[in-house]
């Protein structure tokens, strides 16, 4: 039987978090205010698409959103549920569920943590999702329904929960940002980026069993001077050669500071 | 058979690479300024270890030094081997093979690109190497001698090997430091830095398949500049909200300029 579920948008988290609970419960209509994106995530899970906040299920048991965080507010207020159980959700990492208030009785988060991209899957049962809800009944009702399709689920307040967002984009947008800067110094050298993957592997394997600060290696560490030196000099761009800095900077400290 | 090879210096880059040609090869003496290091790696291949550069065995085959930068060019031009046909090596990704030039008639590099901590086990025959000389007979050697430890082996010029470097920095060094910033955020807030792990895991692999520019996520490529004003207020520490600053703009920049 399951849920009635609608998903209100169709970006990365929409996506991969509307398979997954489609897979568990029924997901009945997914919005967007671009129908073909509508369509694209309806199609994959089988259910009716609109573009029309008119048009959206009066009467689902729980409404996802999982939009820009600076459409949220708007969004939220224009969409009421003729379901007076109906529970509110949204998925981001630093938004209050009081977004909400006022147009929904019972409201709350699902934030699953991971860096999604549309054409790429994920093992949904692996990723880690943090619950927030406004009621008893309703944290409950959250918590069920992200262990239907995650493994790794606890309730998190706003305030750990806005600090989770915080580290994760030092631990995941960050780093993927320096490796699009190693591809760009590579790529003007004629190397293909490939030959990075063994050691952008290892560098992530080795934090699953020693601090990051022991982990580290390379010029900065060792406070280098010389290769610094030589390496800033490689470096044509300004922006990249203030990164290369900061970062070396900072890398100096951590070890100075604590060992 | 195999050749007699000196491996001169006890650090993360000398005990994988000696550990991995001891395998294959006659790792016969190991020397470091500190005795007690150099014990520990020669005990670990079964050879002899000094600590006086006078008593470096002076016929070998090879000599693998795999020091700091800044003290190689003293060290090499310490050690002379009565072996006129004595290989000189070093393993540094930003040293021109020339630092030995006038101590030995043949020389080169063999610079495996990987992130070694001395403690932790890696499978050497899966890092990349990359190999220069002085002379086609000695390029001959060295090439051999790479693919003895390593399936990922490649001649590479000084220039290209100082782009690798400087790109591995990027790669690995950074990424590596964005991660000990998030775990010093999480730590901060009571929350166990292992709940980043399936994101750093994924944020890794997606660049296997993917172009690291587009699989970024996250505020800063959406430019959500209220959540990344929301991440600044939650900075403390001065160097890490300019590190955040610096980083969200070159990942607004990569996308402006390319998309």
């Amino acid at each position: 039987m399951g849920m009635n579920i609608v998903i209100i948008g169709s970006g990365n988290v929409a996506t991969h978090l509307g398979r997954a609970l489609a897979a568990e419960e029924n997901v009945v209509q997914v919005y967007s205010r671009t129908i073909g994106n509508a369509r694209l995530l309806a199609d994959r899970v089988g259910c009716s698409a609109t573009d029309s906040v008119a048009d959206i299920v009066p009467d689902a048991d729980v409404y996802v959103f999982s939009v820009k965080d600076d459409v949220l507010p708007a969004l939220a207020g224009s969409i009421r549920s003729t379901n007076p159980d109906a529970v509110f959700l949204h998925t981001a990492g630093s938004v209050p569920m009081e977004v909400f208030k006022g147009n929904a009785e019972r409201y709350g988060v699902l934030y699953p943590m991971q860096t999604f991209s549309k054409d790429r899957e994920v093992c949904f049962r692996e990723v880690p999702c943090f619950v927030e809800a406004n009621d008893p009944a309703t944290l409950q009702l959250a918590l069920d329904l992200a262990c239907r399709v995650s493994d790794n689920v606890r309730e998190l307040s706003l305030e750990k929960r806005k600090t989770l967002h915080l580290a994760a984009v030092f631990a995941c947008n960050f780093p993927n940002h320096c490796y699009h800067l190693a591809e760009r110094i590579l790529s003007d050298a004629g190397i293909d980026f490939s030959v990075m993957l063994p050691l952008i592997d290892c560098t992530a394997q080795k934090v699953h069993s020693t601090e990051p600060r022991l982990a580290q290696t390379g010029p900065a560490v060792r406070n280098d001077q010389t290769i610094i030196n030589r390496h800033l000099s490689l470096i044509d761009d300004d922006m990249m050669r203030q990164i290369y800095t900061l970062m070396t900077q900072s890398i100096i400290n951590a070890n100075t500071n604590k060992s």
